[in-house]
Parts: structure tokens; sequence; C-alpha cells
């Protein structure tokens, strides 16, 4: 497996391959590589003639109180498990030559980005679409791997590279929980032992969320948000970002518990911020 | 010479000359060909071996109170000027097809776009830029091509390409002329005989000014500005909507009259919103 740190050198890499006509898959990352990425680049390797996994942690799509200094970093880790997941290549340029210090250009989607995340990251999907075409144009990729967890990401990136008319499929994987269901995120490394055990409450709450809505008729959308509210609530170490239910595709927020929907939650678990959701069809 | 309506068409054709590794020009414009578009192409013609034109009349980029529906269209004709110039494609896609209902996704680029136009057309290079990056993802070009008429949109497109890291060159050429000087445009063809001879002040003004820069030491931006005020005011069917100095490249205004200026013009004439612009170095 090759390391490329240089965007030219990715460029003529990627020309090469062109040249074949193989297929490229990209996996886009902020690094510290779990095994949901992991899935991802599995899934990327079974589906493409080429694959590259970029490490890359954007300061474009972190708020200034947020944790870009301290966000978990380990090149060395993440080119191993690249290399064991027969990826081609780990390119994880610099910032200092992706971001020109006059750069003056910004990709937005509007509206998906409105909710969710993007109500309480002002800047974040700006700073996502932004460099996700960036790397589209560096990389072009037949197909893109994002996770689950992100939903909102997922649906964001979908919307971008249709209207901007991308020839790359995005491919949302299921998310990659730990066996007592925490979904795997590299900010998990933040917690302490009392946190990690908090943190279950994410998981938890959406699963008797679940269990309800599968047992009973008629139940609302309120109903539903504070059912798991009240749970977040009820751990000390827990404090609530967001609950909200939206539609699947669209993500405006749920009228009726109807059609494919989306239950998302972002809690703080001590000052770490964790994200969650499941998606049901009723 | 083809003419493609259909995006998938084109990106047909795209990849079938990429495949042969041959070099992609594209010469965007909003139809209504005259000898400036035609300048474009002949140079594409001579520097690649395809040429794309494109026309699409962008409503995006158009604001409320603009002349979108009235913008003159003549598809016949341009695709006669096109074929006579040995263009390889005519790319007319419908806009229906090429922007979703629920599209949501736009282009901005900051600061270069705050004068000049971007001050008096609110959303008009975010229409320029959202559509380019379309296209550009649609027709892959090694080389695009704009006339330095538009001066500011030359210069958001540079910017833009090399920010989102796309592998275009972008490639300005000289403003073509009527004999008497007027910028050839699409929209000369609104103007009536009296506000065609009405229009010269802009060109006149320009080279006024220029003469006087080059005829006298330590002139000030104020002066200039006022010197092509002054003109364009003695002209009754005239309306000044900007008179602007700034540096060649970031389009900041201008505090001396020292290094690549430009002179930049839009005067109402009549009904009818003209530009021009001069660039001196001194």
């Amino acid at each position: 497996m090759k390391i490329i740190k240089n965007i030219e050198e990715m460029k003529i890499q990627v020309n090469l391959w062109k040249k074949e006509d193989s297929s490229i898959g990209l996996v886009p990352t902020m690094g510290f590589l779990h095994e949901g990425h992991e899935s991802l680049i599995k899934r990327a390797v079974s589906e493409n003639e080429h694959v590259v996994v970029y490490v890359f942690v954007n300061p474009l799509q972190f708020g200034p109180k947020e944790d870009f200094a301290a966000y978990p970093r380990d090149l060395d880790k993440d080119s191993e498990l690249c290399a064991r997941n027969n990826a081609d290549v780990l390119f994880a340029p610099e910032a200092s030559e992706l971001y020109d210090k006059d750069a003056a250009t910004f990709v937005n989607v509007e509206r998906l980005t409105e909710g969710l995340c993007g109500a309480k990251r002002p800047g974040h999907f700006q700073g996502v679409c932004t460099v996700l075409t960036k790397f589209f144009n560096i990389v072009k990729p037949d197909r893109a791997y994002f996770g689950e967890k992100d939903a909102q990401q997922l649906a964001v990136v979908k919307r971008m590279a249709r209207d901007l008319n991308f020839d790359t499929q995005i491919i949302g994987c299921p998310i990659v929980r730990e066996k007592d269901g925490l979904a795997k995120s590299s900010r998990n490394t933040y917690l302490s032992p009392e946190e990690r055990t908090a943190a279950l409450v994410l998981f938890r709450s959406l699963m008797h969320a679940k269990e309800y809505i599968l047992s009973n008729d008629n139940v609302t959308v309120q109903e539903i948000k504070s059912l798991i509210t009240m749970e977040i609530m009820k751990e000390p170490l827990a404090r609530i970002d967001y609950v909200e239910i939206v539609e699947g595709e669209n993500l405006k927020e749920a009228q009726e518990m109807r059609g494919p929907l989306l239950i998302a939650l972002a809690v703080f678990i001590g000052r770490t911020r964790l994200i969650d959701n499941i998606s049901i069809e009723i």
C-alpha cells in the first residue's frame, strides 16, 4: 500500500488508474480508524479495482469551540489498518496544501443542513461539502463510502453529489457497534470508564423507542421524543444536544410516525459529543 | 457537429474522448453567440482535440428583476456558428434536467464576489459558480475559455477552479469589440439606434481615462473615477451602475494608481445594462 501526502502525486496515480479504465472507491475519513471505517474499506475493496482511503482532519468542519486540536490522530495505526484491508492508497494531504491562504470557495447544501447536527454545528456541513468536492475532484471516485452513523452527512452528501453532477455513487454503510451497542466512533476514546458506561444510554434509548413503536399503535412523534428524552435525562453524565425524528430522505421534522423515518440523537457524555440514530419504516 | 441536449449523452461522449486520452476544451455561453464567443471557440479549437460549446441561459444567475425571460435566444444560428468554427458538440441541456426540483447545493466564492457586479447583482456569481461546477463535472474539460469582458467572472472562476481542485485550466480571452469600440455582447441587441450610439460612452470614457493616466504623473484613483463618471454623466441616455478601479487579481478597491489594475464599468443605456473594462499596469 502506498502512502501519498501530496495532491499532485495523488492525481498522477488517479490518472494512471483512469487510463487502465479501472474503478476507484474512496473512503473519506478523519483518521483514527476503527471497525466502522474498516467496514467501509472492506466494502470499497470488494466493489472497486482500486481503493483510496483519505485521512484528513478537516479544520473547516470544526467550530471554534470544537475539538479540532484534540481530535485523536494516529497515522501509523491507520496505515496498518488500511494495508491489512488491501486499500491501494492512504491519502493524507496537509491542510496547508489543501487550502490556499486566500481560499474563498465554499459548497453549501441548503435546507437538508438546517436541522439536526447542522443546527447545532453552524458551518459544519459547509466544511464537509467543500472538502468532499475537493477530494472528489482529486480522486475522481466511482463510489464513495460513508457510515450511516452520520445519517445527516450521508443525506447531504448524496444530495450534493446529485446536484453538482458528480460521477460518484454515494454509498451508505450500516453503523458498526461495540458488543454492548455503543456506536463505534473515534471520539469514544475521549470517554472515561464511567462515561463509557453512561454512553450506552444513546443506543439503549433508541432500542426502547423502537420496541415501543413496534408494540403500540398510533404512537405520536412527541411521545417517542419524550420517551427517549426521559431515558437520557435519567443518566447523570448525559446532556441532550438534540433528540429529533425526521423524514428519511429530506430530513424534515416528522409530523407523524409514518413512512421511512430517522430517529437521531446527539448527546454530550461529559464533554464528549456523541451521535447515534436508527432508521425505521412504519 | 453534434447537438447534444441530454446530460447522459454528453457524459457518454466525454467518456469516449477520455478513453482516447484526448483533450477537451469547453466554451461556456448563454447562447446568441457573437464574435466574442467566436474568438473563444477558435482559441479552444486551436488548443484542444475536442471542443464543447455549451449554450445555457442559466436561471440561477439572473435576479428576479433581471432579463432572464427576455434574454435573446437563437439556437439555430448558434449551431451554425459552432459548426463553422469546428466545435465538436453544441451542448444545450434543459434547465429542468440540469436542476432537480429539490436542488439545494450552491457554490460560493466569497470576497471576490462582493464588489463590482457582485454587489449590484446579489446571487449572480453563486449562480455562475454553481452551474459551472455542474458543467465542469459533466464535460470534464482540460481548458475552459472565458471572455475578459466579464473580468470579475473570470477572476471568480479562476479562484473557484483552484480552490475546488478542478483539473481545468481557466483561460481568459481579450474583449472583442465592434469597429467603433463597443464591446460585443448579446445584450447589444436590446439597444435602439440612439442607444447604440450612446453606448459608445463606456469604451470612450475608458480610453480617455487611459490616455489621462499615461500622460500624467501621480494621478489618484478618485481623479480617474471622477473623469469617467463625468464623461458618462454627459450622455443623457446613460445611467451609471458602477465605476470602479480595483486591484487586478483580488479585485480589492485600489487605494492608489499602482500595480496591475482593472477599471470596470457597468452602465445602463436605457434599460440595458452593459459592462466594459480595461486592464492597466502602472
